[in-house]
């Protein structure tokens, strides 16, 4: 195995630290971009390494679906394919079957989904999702899991638990030995069974553990609940990667829990929509106090954008629907990790 | 005036040359990539230079409605308000005024018009022409003129094109002396009538010479009729432009006339329809056979898209409405301007 976590610093329980991948070095605590569709929204492959990402996350799901895991396989695999040399993380399809298809049927061998493509019919096992992040050629691949929706019952978020257990167990026999296996944490709000999905999951043994099912629907205070709670369970000389959050205030907090990875298309969704993170807190760009105003976006942050241009020109572009109007969301986000200085050695 | 022209070297009616501004050289004939909105959609000014372009276009009717030239002047204009340090020239809102708006009258003094954004009612005069790109602060001013349309009876096109000598004389007079300032040849699909414009916009005496009111419904054995008529009329010591025209067989049809500069939206806008240029001819990219097709979108380009993605890459963006999609046009366009190498120093 060519994967290897090291802790540099901790404090409490956040801690810096690095995983080492055949395609390089992942700093953390890192936040990765989402190319869902095996491009980040706007962004080049040159830009998102000049921003500072050091891992890209794209989707199975996404990608089984169109253009099919066969042909970027036969085009030479994910990263040939857009152009991406760094680590990539492939989510395994169990949270989009979930989220986006309009019919779900959860069997024990796997779900039954409809594609919101096309609503084509099709059956997805760990062993077939293990298969397809396998052609795509990930470098770090997650399990198959049943993403406990909010509200559920705690029989519901049982049932669900033991299924991600069993498929994780089915995942690990199918995976590639190239790539690094993730078990995903289950178990809704309910303390216990995030425990037993911990525990479960450490038995099997994985590369590193996440946690799912949050920020699906759960009141703040039972999410930080959650992370606070099972953050310390997971072995500590694993990365431990919070599933799908990016709201800034919720990663300093998932941080301070011991958390090391995330992903979230929050930042480019809210930069679409114009509400753009800065080191004062955010700033939505439409306002009509910005039309004239010649100064940076975030005169402390040293990104492109902030170095060339003026919120004037920003709003302009916004307010004209250009698409430049992209993604220094995930700068600043990069940036406002710097307020984590006093972890840095 | 700065401005200088130099012929390299010329070819029956066709020439290579080098128009040099105070912001740097345009090698032409040259093909204006179009900013309308003080941005080239999808593409940053590193991007722009890094694929050749020597000059951009931007559109004084767009920015005069929004954010407003004043705005613009206001924080330090458009060359730091978009970030491009190179020449720009600035069309002048005639054939916007004419092609846009829901309502425009002509009057003897300007153009009475709505906007095409909220409906408000503006009057554009050659004066505030002027005034709107000099606060711009663009290199390349265009005068006001009133677009011929197609079709339109001699009595209309004669008419049409007094009003536009008038006015031309009214733009130099008003004309920042920092800025070139070029004349707009009308006349329709009168020979005679391209003729007079031409020698009473000579009279007046401009830095260059346009062709407008082509490509605006006219046969295209009209148009290039007009081109190969008209061109040669022009001082042969100035620039020679052929308003907004690209397509490529077009493109070369004008060269071989004496045509130096061009601008247009169809490159951009056929990359974002899915209709690609290579060296070998035009590709839709949606097509089925593309699908699995890992060869560069033109093996004769050595542009950043067809040395890094295959096929089968684009044709997935194109599918997925991702963003990327984009000006890979302009490049090949450039490219094919190779074409002319029998003309190359």
């Amino acid at each position: 195995m060519s994967y290897e976590f090291r802790i540099t610093k901790t404090d409490n329980n956040a801690r810096l630290g690095q995983i080492h991948t055949p395609r390089g070095i992942i700093n953390t605590p890192a936040f990765m971009p989402v190319g869902t569709n095996a491009a980040v929204k706007a962004m080049s492959p040159n830009e998102m390494k000049e921003l500072g990402a050091e891992i890209l996350l794209s989707n199975t799901y996404h990608l089984y679906l169109r253009p099919g895991h066969e042909i970027i396989k036969e085009v030479g695999g994910l990263h040939k394919f857009m152009k991406w040399d760094g680590p990539i993380l492939t989510d395994s399809g169990g949270f989009q079957v979930f989220s986006l298809s309009p019919l779900r049927k959860i069997k024990n061998d796997g779900v039954e989904f409809r594609s919101h493509i096309d609503g084509s019919l099709h059956f997805l096992t760990p062993e077939l999702v293990m298969e397809i992040q396998a052609a795509l050629g990930s470098d770090i691949a997650m399990v198959f899991d049943e993403c406990t929706p909010y509200p559920a019952t705690r029989e519901y978020a049982l049932n669900s638990l033991k299924l991600t257990t069993e498929w994780g167990k089915r995942c690990l026999k199918a995976k590639n030995e190239n790539q690094a296996l993730f078990g995903i944490v289950q178990g809704g709000v309910y303390k216990d069974l995030r425990k037993q999905s911990a525990e479960e999951l450490i038995n099997i043994g994985f590369d590193g553990y996440a946690l799912g099912g949050l920020s699906v629907g759960e009141p703040k205070e039972s999410m930080y609940e959650m992370i606070n709670y099972a953050t310390p369970l997971l072995p500590e000389d694993k990365p431990h990667y919070l599933m799908g959050i990016g709201d800034l205030l919720d990663v300093l907090e998932a941080v301070s829990a011991g958390i090391d990875m995330f992903d979230c298309v929050m930042p480019t969704r809210n930069a679409r929509n114009g509400t753009l993170f800065t080191s004062r807190g955010r700033i939505s760009i439409k306002r009509e106090e910005f039309k004239k105003d010649p100064e940076p976006l975030d005169p402390n942050c040293g990104c492109y954008t902030c170095k060339n241009y003026s919120r004037a020109y920003l709003r302009h572009l916004f307010m004209s629907r250009e698409i430049q109007f992209r993604e220094e969301q995930t700068l600043v986000l990069k940036n406002n990790f710097h307020a984590l200085d006093p972890l840095n050695p």
